[in-house]
């Protein structure tokens, strides 16, 4: 089977923020090794350590990119121990990160390999306990990136880490219980809900619970609920989210990061 | 006429932030459709639906990038509402945004030419309600980086709209009543008086009322100032600034985006 | 002697944060001057006139980029005063900046050489007293970048500010004094003290004095520590660091930029 082509891209999304030079230097490692390599990132400020977030945002992602994008995911948490740095091929697209399950949703993918990325010529020659993105990670990015072969990575492994979270549950006929999977700039609470698959199931209404708050109104667009209102609007990720027109409705509802909601439809 | 050329070059102004993918999946559509063209970001900081914040930032930018450059300006309260996407050509440049005024300035250039943004094939497959940066104005900035003709776009509007605020406006012989157009990283007060114009009429002296400071002492350079003292400056934007030296004016004087100031010569 | 070969590619460290338009600016200059040129962030949000913070993330920064990059370090308090734009050429790479200390490091490589950056056919027509980023130093690093003689910059000086602080001080026959010289992301305290030089000396064991809080365990990596402990680790700059598992020792001991250190090793 023929290895995935290379674009040339490689996308970066970690929790190391943009204040200190740790996402520079990334950058500089791989201009040294792939000067043709263009890098771009999808964001730095995944919140501290929050693999599920950045799973959350990593699938949002990466279906935007071409084909042949290397994927770069470092919420490391465990970063120095014994957890594997792993290279998934899925969709076309590679994806190098910690064996965490940040990449969990990339090992459902038809036809993904997985391998323990154990190939020491593509370390930096010291390798620190507690920064592999520059160490390991961004090298081994601008390797694949410059068009090596995966199989160089290391060997294939089948019992890479797949988180179980994250997943609506259904807990009566019309109820299911989901979480808020994502805040975004504006206040948005983005839950775990699709609304391809709830949408049609609310043929007269549906009410989601978040917080103390009960919202039924759905819009489509944001525009469409008066100035201060909190609705339910099917966002750009396609799940259900929570919205206010001109303002937060995190802070309005006193809501955040992976609170639940429990939508229920009639 | 010979349409505009291009550099290359798309910038990315938008109020997005940086802690969401959605800055990162614009360059991931951009790069699908024009893998040569280079995405520079202006700001994502623009304060969440600061329109007139937009198109000030705008201003201070584009004139230092190539002719030909592809500007995206997303700043878009009224996303997924009837408002249209345009494209305005001026000064050489190209620019693609929202018409809710963001782009007012452009409008004024002479011989500006603006056109609704209404090719389909442009747009990605899906088309949001929410995220029209992801879905029209990435990919059409991206289409016209590599050189489609501008007139592919749409057809050519009059009635683009213009904002008529942020404009200083005089009050007396010797007044004028304007506001503090932007706020900068250390808490310098840009006002929309533009020092070329006010400081010829200053024979004498002058004073710039802000919040309840009458500020009236002119510097060259920020350290001519003392520590702690707060001054006016000509800045970086050719605009008067109340400055402090080593310190921010907006935590001092309690003053922020928006707030008037009234001008006084003599 | 030749001179530094190029690699295209500038690096950008500034207090400009990103909430303006300073930094797009600067890119924007670049482009103009040297379209082939790359540009990589390391940071815009070094404290702002924090010259000695700026001075450390550099050092963390530079050595991970191909020879003949060219570094442009923009923490400038006294813009628009006397004090000179420099270029330093040092180990294969170029640096442009103000002459404030902010290099100190560079001055002390092998075969370093400083130079006045007073060509005044680099800067921009209009040269603000405010933004000598926009103005001198991104420019002059475009004419780098794209292979101008670095002797054309200015003449050669011997006397350029070298900064005496940030150099651990020995107190005692085992006793040093050192500083916080950056507080990361995630709240870790980076020390100036090189693990290489002081751990050889830890026999038996070692503490180090910060704020209230004496540290005493030293690990191998972050989730050595129980959820909450702070310890001494060998951060990924080499030097020691005082970490918190899953959390932020900034925080937990109310500790920041600059805090004074004592080290006991014995």
């Amino acid at each position: 089977m023929a290895t995935t082509t290379r674009s040339g891209l490689i996308t970066l999304l970690t929790d190391f923020g943009t204040q200190d030079h740790f996402v520079g230097v990334m950058k500089g490692v791989i201009a040294g090794i792939a000067p043709a390599a263009r890098v771009v990132d999808i964001t730095h400020e995944v919140g501290a350590h929050q693999v599920g977030q950045g799973r959350f945002l990593l699938g949002q992602s990466w279906p935007y990119f071409p084909k042949g994008t290397v994927h770069v995911c470092v919420v490391d948490p465990g970063v120095g121990t014994a957890r594997r740095p792993i290279v998934v091929e899925a969709g076309g697209h590679l994806f190098v990160g910690p064996d965490n399950g940040i990449l969990t949703d990339l090992l459902a993918v038809k036809g993904a390999k997985t391998r323990a990325l154990t190939q020491a010529k593509w370390h930096l020659k010291n390798v620190s306990q507690t920064f592999h993105g520059r160490d390991i990670f961004a090298p081994a990015a601008a390797h694949l990136a410059k068009g090596a072969k995966v199989s160089e990575a290391g060997r294939l492994i089948e019992d890479a880490l797949r988180l179980s979270s994250g997943v609506p549950q259904r807990t009566g006929r019309r109820f299911w219980n989901g979480e808020v999977a994502h805040v975004d700039h504006f206040g948005n609470l983005i839950t775990n809900l699709a609304a391809a698959e709830f949408l049609p199931l609310a043929v007269k209404g549906l009410a989601l619970k978040v917080g103390l708050t009960e919202v039924g109104k759905l819009v489509g667009s944001y525009a469409e609920a008066a100035e201060g209102e909190v609705v339910l609007i099917t966002g750009s990720s396609g799940n259900l989210e929570v919205a206010m027109n001109q303002g937060s409705a995190a802070r309005k509802l006193g809501v955040g990061l992976g609170s639940p909601v429990e939508l229920e439809v009639w």
